[in-house]
């Protein structure tokens, strides 16, 4: 039997941190034909309470960590605040959304990041989707929206990068759907020069991101997510667009498309 | 058909303020047999946390008033902190748990409350209950976990008594199932003598109310509680019961059975 198609869009804090910018994306992707899910990260409003809570954040080599009241603040504002919020508007543009951590359904469940040289504190890797859950959910007719969120099903919710989230969920669905998978980005895909907005790399295939690599034309912050996009298409994902988040009305716009 | 048993079983502050006593309530819910819906207040996060972030309550005539501050306090402490812990939990458990507001899946639409004399801010009344939408959850093996927080459909989350959450979800489920409706309660039942613990009513019916409250026997916070209870008997729910969150585990243990 042929696949269901599935696309699982992923917005930060470009989106998140505008109440407009949210709305009117939140407006398109009611528009969006066809099953769908959506993962978001928790923006700056994390942030946010964690100043005004008076939670320090603590940055070992760089990393943040998340100590017990952080994880607290993260809980708050990404599965709270931000989840909810966005159900509810979603609501509003007549999508059956419902708000999810990895803890409900047992739905991503991860393992605490062991100790090496940094405790990184309540952060977690996923270790599995429970993809038939999930598929029962969607087959209710209703759209999840996932939040930065996982547990360890022994009663502890951990932090997890929603980038990872989206792949991760990318990955463990692939084997039911046909997964598209858009990661929706400040700039309208990746640059092949970082002064110049237009220069999109409309397709980037494996090769050509080793060489790109090399010659430091992809660097910093797009490699760790440029490799997790092509550890999730060697592991099942079928397509996967890095784009503004307009990409969704207007499939036509400057994007990256990203192929083994 | 024979229509399947819901039990609804609502807890308030007093399991949800001691982690200890939350722990053990959870470990029993997990073990109550049949299907089953939680619901949950807020306890004292939320006074702790508008605490925290210098949110004044604000009471008018005695009636806490919610605006747009203490909402987003609502939220983060109902939907975020308490519900997903929760969820956590059962997890641990084995409960194929999920965490919901009234705007997950349209669950609970309600209507913000229209001002009289008082302005109460975003508070909720329930209009609809979205049976069909919880059945299929249910029937999923999931197993619903709420809190007191619905939706007006047009974007806006709203507060809403838990009290009034398991009540609506009592009527609403009751075309669909047999419901039980368990109010947890810091005593064993209703009291004949508030200085006698022990001094439960085992039944009580429309009648014996009646002449209870004309004797002043059952007085003040318990009038509303039980008004409501009558109401929901007579819209189809079946058993309605109040007693110490033990009766989970203990059925033979003494408490206030209420019926028509």
């Amino acid at each position: 039997m042929e696949k269901d198609t599935l696309t699982i869009i992923k917005i930060g804090g470009n989106v998140i941190d505008n109440s407009e910018t949210l709305s009117t994306f939140l407006k398109n992707f009611s528009q969006y034909k066809g099953l769908k899910i959506l993962v978001h990260g928790g923006g700056k409003a994390a942030t946010r309470l964690a100043g005004k809570l008076g939670v320090e954040t603590i940055m070992i080599e760089g990393k943040r960590i998340t100590n017990e009241e952080m994880l607290d603040v993260a809980i708050m504002t990404y599965a709270g605040l931000c989840n909810k919020k966005i159900v509810a508007q979603l609501q509003n543009f007549n999508i059956q959304a419902i708000g999810l951590t990895g803890a409900d359904g047992n739905s991503i469940l991860s393992k605490k990041r062991e100790h090496t040289t940094i405790n990184y504190g309540y952060v977690g890797d996923v270790v599995e989707v429970n993809a038939k859950w999930i598929q029962a959910i969607i087959d209710t007719g209703t759209t999840p929206v996932f939040c930065a969120l996982t547990h360890d099903k022994k009663g502890q919710l951990l932090n997890t990068n929603a980038d990872t989230i989206a792949q991760s969920l990318a990955v463990g669905l692939s084997s039911i759907y046909n997964i598209n998978l858009i990661y929706c980005f400040e700039k309208k895909g990746v640059l092949q020069n970082m002064e110049d907005e237009d220069s999109i790399i409309e397709e980037l295939n494996y090769n050509t991101y080793q060489y790109l690599k090399n010659e430091n034309i992809i660097h910093s912050g797009m490699i760790p997510k440029l490799d997790n996009c092509f550890k999730a298409l060697k592991q099942g994902v079928k397509n996967i667009i890095i784009a503004n988040p307009d990409i969704i009305i207007n499939p036509l716009m400057l994007h990256t498309h990203i192929s083994l």
